[in-house]
């Protein structure tokens, strides 16, 4: 397997809703990366910084790459935005990697941020939504939560039992969340109260719905060849996958498949040169609890429709055989737009070193992450190992 | 000289204040290039994409590069959006070379867009403001031309003869403007109009600032050693730098130098390995004229004041011994904000081909472009040959 970056250092917030403004936010986040690093790390080699934000919430602050550079400590030093909707994450590490292979950067800086809690809920629904389809969806009165209703419903339609996967997902992700304390939220449900809950957009309910979270997450990579320098268990980005779909969710051939997910999953395994089956877990992009059936299918662990087995016969759980979301997903570790992409990549540079605490998977050695933007619109996907 | 990549193919929209949507302008841009490439190029080629854009004005158009995916006719390759307020362009440019040199696609697509005049005063002055420091200078009122008007008054202030050079730059990039059928103003204007004119932000006047413009370019990028499948005439990319600095002007040392610049063009001239007296002519970041003469000085073509000279000489005309933005500039071609940094690369890429017309720079084999975010919060420098 070739790698083709390693990671040597990474930082986390708490999600959820904080007091923290997005500059606190993105310095505990990237120091956090900084003193992780086994045999430290200097700001002064990092050669080059990707920031992942969909915007700063109410903070009105633009060119916000130089922000990350401010509280970094590495100001001077390259530093770009890269702003994918819900996949900003994804694709900045994908740049990173990029920049990491062009040779100019002992190492490279990605970051996420994502400060959604300081605004009212109507310029918050205005600011997500444009990430949909304005013209003919986000006009109609579809919100998100209305897209992946509509997905949900044709889903549910099409495949008996799917309702009880759904909550079996929320579920599964909210008693992980509570094995992790970065989670936004820490509470166990149960199936019960998931299929009682109130709709948000039917059928899906109150809990199959992620949460608006603040937070950040920041990663350091350096080239594989140079990675034991600064730890003796780097984690390596050995593929990177990405894709693009039409914007509008009514302008694909099929609502209940994402192409952009499709293509990245086939990309990145390919790129690694790694089987599915060698894979110990996955980090999905689960925004709403069919996202992470659709996530299944489209990265191939399942037929269509085939998640919903899956899913009920307990393999996603921590203890199955293809654990899902162990740190809880975007539906209960939180959901700060741009740093949920790179919070993935935390939780399998975590994993990976055996370094998880009580969530940890059992020898894990590889595992893959799915983020996604808008309904499908971008997605990205890259797979790890401990080399 | 080593090349990092090539241009094989370019487009760009008029600019200035146009009826065309952000989709439509888009999709013009990206139109020309493909049908600029010499020997041909097939949507399919190309295996990723960049948009660099600050924001598509009064659209409500998020998750833009899947916008850049479906107006190009490229849906499935990996898009993404690259933002770093006015230096988005050239920030996307080294991203797209970036994504050439790691090897996966036969083309790699980059394209710059504002549509801006769509939006109220208002709306847009929140919209470009807090690109600037938001928490200190624009909470005290601080518009860009503010902060540049600041820099204005001081490098008046240092060097005798400013004002006159500040006229000068206004004349020739309006000269030069109207000699480029896409620039946004055809209008020649006199030192004595320039200097007469009504105050923006004293001593800038309304001749020293760049006009609010709509408008696209496209790039089309192959690897070095393939571009003769595309073209005889390919550009290519030899060096690139890049750089950032405090966001706030108030917390570096000196107004008048730009650190971000500095340290982009000399790593690009490095990178190049190409002397300054080797560039034929430049393409610099002059929103507004003071900071034409500030490029000249941080890309080292003239020491600190000396930019004040280097003008009133004539030698930054088409005429001399080292033209400056032949294409009109910022100050006459106009600004759409993400296609700037574009658009300097499509002037090269006609005027190193010998295609620029009325306005080509004889003889030219070599030039350099670069780009400010913010009022030098980021900056990208690129040196481009004809090979």
């Amino acid at each position: 397997m070739a790698h083709r970056a390693a990671i040597v250092g990474a930082g986390h917030t708490r999600f959820g809703v904080l007091d923290d403004g997005p500059r606190a936010l993105l310095r505990s986040a990237v120091d956090g990366a900084f003193a992780s690093v086994d045999k430290g790390a200097e700001r002064s080699q990092v050669g080059e910084s990707f920031l992942a934000s969909l915007g700063f919430g109410g903070w009105q602050i633009g060119n916000s790459s130089a922000v990350l550079s401010e509280e970094s400590g590495i100001t001077g030093a390259p530093s770009s935005r890269v702003e994918n909707a819900c996949a900003s994450g994804g694709y900045a590490l994908r740049s990173g990697v990029f920049a990491v292979e062009q040779g100019g950067s002992p190492l490279v800086l990605v970051a996420g941020l994502e400060k959604m809690t300081d605004v009212t809920n109507a310029r918050r629904r205005y600011w997500l939504g444009v990430s949909g389809d304005t013209e003919w969806e986000r006009a109609a009165g579809l919100t998100f939560a209305g897209v992946y209703g509509l997905i949900a419903a044709e889903y549910l339609h099409r495949y008996p039992g799917a309702r009880d996967a759904l909550a079996e997902v929320a579920v599964k992700n909210h008693e992980n969340g509570t094995r992790n304390p970065n989670a936004h939220f820490q509470k166990r449900v149960s199936r019960e109260e998931v299929l009682r809950a109130p709709r948000v957009a039917d059928p899906l309910g109150l809990y199959d719905c992620c949460p608006v979270s603040d937070g950040a997450a920041a990663l350091l990579l350096a080239p594989a060849d140079q990675a034991h320098q600064y730890t003796d268990t780097p984690v390596f980005v050995d593929g990177l996958g990405a894709g693009s779909d039409r914007l509008a969710v009514q302008e694909r051939p099929e609502l209940t498949r994402f192409s952009a997910s499709r293509r990245a999953g086939d990309e990145a395994l390919r790129d690694a040169g790694i089987d599915r089956s060698r894979l110990n877990f996955l980090e999905v992009h689960d925004c709403f609890t069919i996202a992470e059936l659709l996530a299944l299918e489209d990265l191939g662990f399942a037929d269509p429709g085939g998640a919903v087995d899956l899913t009920l016969s307990g393999a996603t759980r921590p203890t199955g055989r293809l654990p899902v979301n162990p740190d809880g997903g975007l539906k209960s570790k939180g959901h700060p737009i741009g740093a949920t992409g790179v919070s993935q990549v935390y939780e399998i540079f975590l994993q990976l070193r055996a370094a998880a605490g009580t969530r940890q998977v059992p020898g894990a050695e590889a595992a893959l992450a799915h983020n996604v933007g808008g309904a499908g619109a971008t997605a990205a996907v890259s797979v790890f190992s401990r080399g």
